[in-house]
C-alpha cells in the first residue's frame, strides 16, 4: 500500500520550481498507473499536468481532487536548516519546499484514493487532475486541464482541491468559496521640472498620494453572509527619481483588491475609474488605469459536498471544520465552473517560507479524512 | 584687450565638467596674470578654484567677483545641434555647453576688470573667486576660496555673482537673495504580509500616500516682502516590490523644500517630523526622516550695493532689473557670511540644455554692465 508520507518525500525530492517539472508528475503518473488508474500527460506551453481516473470514463458518480506539485522558489537555500529539496523527516518532521502547499496534499489523496479502489472498489470514478502551474501565472494549468477533460468526454462531479486551509490546527477550517482577485496598474504623468520652479511643472506625485490615500482608506464593505469583509492593497509606488531637484513627470502604482460576493471585478473596475478620474480633474494630471482579473468571487454554498467534507474531518479530528471563504486564490476559482468544489488540506503556517515543514501526522491523518471522503461519497 | 566673446568660447572650448578642471582655470590665471592680476589656485579635494587679485591685499574697497567654471553634463552629445565643446560662434549666436551658466558671465567679468584696471586703475582691489565646483555637491568650491581667503587676510568688502538672473530679456531681472533648499528622506516601515491577508500584515503605503497629500497640501506661507511663496515638492516615491500578492515592509519618499525667510531649516525640520510622527501614531508604521540642508535663505536687503548694479544694468539696457529672491540655490549663500553680496547676470533659458547658447550681443553688454558696476563702485 502508498505510504503517503514517504510519497511526500520523494515528491519534495523533485525540484519542480514552477514550470520545472523536476520529476513530480512522472513518479505520480507511475505510482498511480501501477495501481490501475489511467494517466494522460496533458502538457500545454511549456507545463506539463497529470490527469488520472479510476473507473469507467463519464461515470456520473466521479469524484475529483485538484492539486498541484509545482513549488515557489526556495529564496537563499542556504538559510534553510534542511536542504529544501532532501526531504527530510527528523523527529516526526517532513522538512522541504512543498511539504505544506501542496506535495503532502497530493500524496494523501494519490495514497487514499489507491487504498480505497484497492480495498473497496467504488461504483463510480476517481480523477486526479493535477498541475504543474499553479504558483506561476497558472494560464496552461487547471484550466488547460479542465479543457482537455471538457474535450475528451471526462468530467467531475465533485471535487475537492487539496490547498492547505488549516491556519493553525489540523481540522479547523476548509473553504467553500474564495474571495475574487484583481489588480490595477495606475500610472499618473504631469509635467516634468525643477523643483525650485515647482509652478512652471505639474507634480503627479501629490495626485498620487491623494489617489491611493483615497483608495485605502475607502471601506468597500463589511463583509457578506459567507464572506469577511473586502480587502485594498496599495502594493507598490514607484517614480524613480533619483534627483532631488528635479520634479518627477511620471509616477506608478499598484493596488491590488480581494472580494467578496458584494462586488464584481466589473463594479470595482467601475469605481477605480471614477475615483482617478476624480483625482485627474482635481489635479490636471493624466491618470491611465489598467486592470487585470485573477478570478471574481465564488461560493459553494453550504449543502451535500461541504456537510460530506466536514463530517470527515470532525470524524477524524475532532473538530468541526468552519466553512471559510478568506485567503488567497486558488485554482478552485476554475473547477467551480465544472461541478462543485470545496478545499480542505492541513495546516499552511510556513507555506511559501523557508524552513517549510509539516508534522508527519498531518499528512497520515490527512490521508485518514480523505479516505473517509471517497468512502462516504460512494456509501 | 581682451575679448569676452572669444574668452567665452575658449572657455567652452576647455571640458570642465564637474569635477575635472578641464584647462578653464589655467586659461583664466594665464589672461588675468598677464594683465597684472595676481593669482593663487586653491585645490581641494579634487576640486580645482581660482583666486585672482589686482590691488592691495585687504583693500577696505575691494570689489569681488564669484562665478564658477564647472558645467553639468551635455547628456546625449549626439543630439547637440553642434558640438558641446566647439563653442562655435554662427548668425551672433555662441553655442556650448557653459554658453549660459556661466563660462560668459567670468569671462565678461574678466575682460571688465581687465579693461577697467588697465584704462583707469582705482584706489583699491579687484578679487575673483572662481570655483570649479558650482555644479557638484559644492564642498569644495566657494567654501573652501573663501576659507583660503580668511585665512590669507584677503576680503571683499562687495561681491557680484555672475549667475545668469533674467529669465527672458537681458537686464530685467537681478537677486537680492535666495530661498532655501532642504531635501528630506523618509523611510516607512511596517509588516510584510500577503496581499490576501492584509490583516496580518502592516502596510506602509497608505502611511505614505496620506503623510504625501498633507505634506504636499500644505501652504508653508504666501509669501514674504522680498520673496515668493515659499514651495514643498515631493520628488520621489519608490518601493519596488513587484509582486501584488505581496504587502511590502518599506517605502521611501524624498521632499525638496525651498524657503523663504519666514522659515529656517530648523523651523521646517520640526515640522516635519511633527508631520511623520502624527503620522506613525495614526498608522503604527515606524516613521524615519533624514534631513540634508543645502543652505539658508538669505537676502542682502535693498541698499547701495543692489542700488549700483541696478543702476548700472538699466544705464546699458534700459531695463530697470526687479529685484529678486526667485529660483535655486547659488553660491551667494556661501558668500552673503562674508560680505553684501547680489547677482546679476545674462538670460539663462537654455541653462543645463541641450543646444544652451547666447547671443554674443549679451556677453558684450554684460562685460560693459559689470565695466559701469566697477566704475561707479570705486568713483
Amino acid at each position: 500500500m502508498t505510504d503517503p508520507v514517504s510519497l511526500s518525500a520523494d515528491l519534495i525530492r523533485c525540484p519542480s520550481v514552477t514550470p520545472e517539472e523536476g520529476g513530480a508528475l512522472q513518479l505520480l503518473a507511475s505510482v498511480l498507473g501501477g495501481a490501475g488508474f489511467e494517466c494522460h500527460r496533458v502538457d500545454r506551453g511549456g507545463i506539463a499536468n497529470l490527469f488520472a481516473r479510476w473507473g469507467a470514463k463519464g461515470h456520473a458518480r466521479s469524484f475529483g481532487f485538484n492539486g498541484h506539485t509545482d513549488v515557489v522558489p526556495v529564496g537563499d537555500a542556504a538559510t534553510w536548516t534542511r536542504a529544501p529539496f532532501s526531504g527530510e523527516i527528523a523527529d516526526g518532521v517532513l522538512w522541504g519546499r512543498g511539504a505544506t502547499d501542496m506535495k503532502t496534499g497530493v500524496a494523501a489523496f494519490a495514497a487514499a484514493a489507491i487504498r480505497f479502489v484497492t480495498e473497496t472498489p467504488p461504483d463510480g470514478a476517481i480523477i486526479l487532475a493535477i498541475t504543474g502551474d499553479e504558483e506561476g501565472d497558472a494560464l496552461h494549468g487547471t484550466t488547460a486541464l479542465l479543457d482537455w477533460m471538457a474535450d475528451q468526454g471526462e468530467a467531475m462531479s465533485a471535487c475537492l482541491v487539496g490547498e492547505p486551509t488549516c491556519p493553525n490546527e489540523m481540522g479547523e477550517m476548509m473553504k467553500i468559496g474564495r474571495r475574487g482577485s484583481m489588480t490595477a496598474y495606475f500610472t499618473l504623468r504631469g509635467v516634468q521640472g525643477h523643483s525650485a520652479y515647482p509652478h512652471r511643472a505639474l507634480n503627479p506625485l501629490p495626485a498620487m498620494a491623494r489617489l491611493m490615500d483615497r483608495l485605502a482608506s475607502h471601506t468597500l464593505d463589511e463583509g457578506t453572509d459567507h464572506f469577511d469583509a473586502s480587502t485594498l492593497a496599495v502594493t507598490t509606488i514607484d517614480t524613480g527619481n533619483p534627483a532631488n531637484n528635479v520634479i518627477p513627470a511620471e509616477t506608478r502604482a499598484t493596488v491590488n483588491i480581494r472580494f467578496n460576493d458584494a462586488h464584481s471585478s466589473t463594479s470595482l473596475t467601475e469605481w477605480l475609474q471614477a475615483q482617478a478620474d476624480q483625482i485627474a480633474r482635481e489635479t490636471g494630471v493624466t491618470v491611465d488605469m489598467r486592470v487585470t482579473v485573477s478570478g471574481e468571487s465564488f461560493l459553494t454554498p453550504p449543502g451535500p459536498l461541504s456537510d460530506l467534507v466536514a463530517d470527515s474531518v470532525q470524524a477524524e479530528t475532532g473538530r468541526r471544520p468552519e466553512l471559510s471563504t478568506s485567503g488567497g486564490t486558488s485554482d478552485a476559482r476554475f473547477v467551480k465552473n465544472h461541478c462543485p468544489v470545496v478545499e480542505f488540506g492541513l495546516v499552511g503556517k510556513t507555506m511559501h517560507q523557508v524552513d517549510e515543514r509539516v508534522p508527519v501526522e498531518q499528512i497520515t491523518q490527512l490521508k485518514a479524512i480523505y479516505t473517509r471522503i471517497l468512502t462516504r461519497y460512494f456509501e
